[in-house]
């Protein structure tokens, strides 16, 4: 058991937990709660961090991690507050390896990421291949529905928005480099767990990754505050994209222009604008609805 | 100018930031930042508080203010700080007399709140009569679409709400006395100004309030993870009205119970429920969306 706050794999997960850039350079990052903690693969696991109490309250827990060879530490009740990211520590905390996605995961081709063979959660019944190819082993598992965040910043927003989209069903996530860090602790709890599931990419060439989309055959749309065409007059039974700006400045021009069609949601009253995660979602479900053949 | 954090005047509004019970008590509540006090209506503010600083940055604005008949306090940089709710302070908050409405508000009855004459902002042009009653004095200004809150917590999720609720054309919301109080600084900030222009209702027996509301020709759906239809099979071009539950434990089985109808939302993958403000946004613009008639 770790009983020292200097001990140097203490030092390390406080690194983790508050700096991007650690977290990038070890390609790790933090996972905090037992409900988020049963949302995660066995095998994308490199610890699980328990504190002393939660082991006494939980054994049964610790056991089958261990039996799934899940690594797991001990540490002191006052050590893991140290550790943890929130007011009230729930003392279970995994040390997560990164997910690696390729650009062409998020329109759909689902392939097991490059580090993981089986994915079970050590939790639950078996866990679903959610990353599994669906349609024999070569295509495309589903229609593409991409959404596009450019330089979004709210890690409540970002987190939102990644259970929103898998809600809905898109297939994946794009987002340019300078949004919050995907990684970021309040990032992952607001997901819920559909971080695990849901591919997504991050590029340094919005614009470039934008195109590629549209080379790819999506009809790509920019969420817009001048749009002329409102959102629920277009066809989305089709493979297709939406593009979402950042939550004060909406899309930057040179992002906005990469798109096929600038779309907007009608608002009444005097509202600006809708919350960024709220005009994701109201896209992505006016989509699903479509898809569904209403 | 008050230059001492011990001025009585202060601690008053320490006390009003942090406690929602003084803030009911006084009928006073603080909004900050020029954005968002640039949206409330000149009769409604008690007293502007300006720090040293932003008085030599807008002058003009501060005249406004006074030429418009509002009282102006200045504060030293210092103290604006010790007041102020967030960790940049940018130099104005406004106490604000809260909002009285009537429960016939929010089924769109759009009358000036009591306690207020001719409403405008000191900062912009005639600020619109957005309470005004619109059909010549008597009745009903538009169709009922009512949002209603069981036990909502979350201050972003609240503000919002109000901000889609206000954009889908809602005509009011009514909550359970147990929500997170409207008047909390983050809900004010998040509502980016609806608070100010959507009628809301609190009450002690939410029961009985829908009961009421179904008396009055609403049509009452819950939004239910085990809802048998889906939302967007139904028609929501009559009166209306949402039931949204909790964030972690969705609605109370006696508040859904009063509802006509269960409806959800159709969601793929792993994902249990939506985050409670996307749920009642994707309700409200499908609503809105069936009303512009499409």
């Amino acid at each position: 058991m770790i009983t020292s706050t200097s001990n140097q794999k203490v030092k390390e997960l406080i690194r983790l937990r508050e700096k991007s850039k650690v977290r990038d350079e070890e390609g790790i990052f933090l996972v905090e709660g037992p409900r988020m903690v049963e949302e995660i693969p066995a095998e994308w696991i490199d610890c699980l961090y328990i504190s002393e109490s939660y082991e006494k309250r939980c054994p049964e827990q610790i056991a089958a991690a261990t039996a799934a060879g899940v690594s797991t530490e001990i540490l002191s009740d006052e050590v893991f507050a140290r550790v943890s990211d929130t007011k009230t520590p729930q003392g279970i905390l995994a040390a997560v390896h990164m997910i690696r996605y390729s650009f062409a995961d998020i329109l759909g081709v689902k392939k097991t990421p490059a580090h993981t063979h089986v994915q079970r959660s050590f939790m639950q019944e078996p866990f679903e291949q959610k990353f599994s190819i669906k349609d024999g082993g070569s295509g495309r598992a589903k229609l593409p529905l991409v959404l596009v965040l450019d330089n979004l910043q709210d890690p409540g927003n970002m987190g939102t928005v990644f259970r929103s989209a898998e809600a809905a069903g898109a297939s994946g996530i794009l987002m340019s480099r300078d949004c919050v860090d995907v990684y970021n602790p309040k990032v992952i709890r607001s997901t819920m767990g559909a971080i695990f599931r849901l591919p997504f990419f991050r590029t340094d060439d919005l614009p470039a990754a934008v195109r590629d989309l549209k080379a790819g055959g999506l009809r790509v749309y920019a969420a817009h505050l001048e749009g002329r065409r409102t959102y629920d007059g277009e066809d989305y039974r089709r493979g297709c994209a939406f593009l979402i700006g950042n939550e004060g400045n909406g899309l930057r021009p040179e992002i906005a222009e990469c798109a096929d069609c600038r779309i907007r949601i009608p608002m009444e009253g005097s509202t600006e604008s809708l919350n960024a995660a709220v005009a994701a979602s109201i896209l992505l479900f006016e989509a699903a609805r479509q898809r569904r053949g209403k």
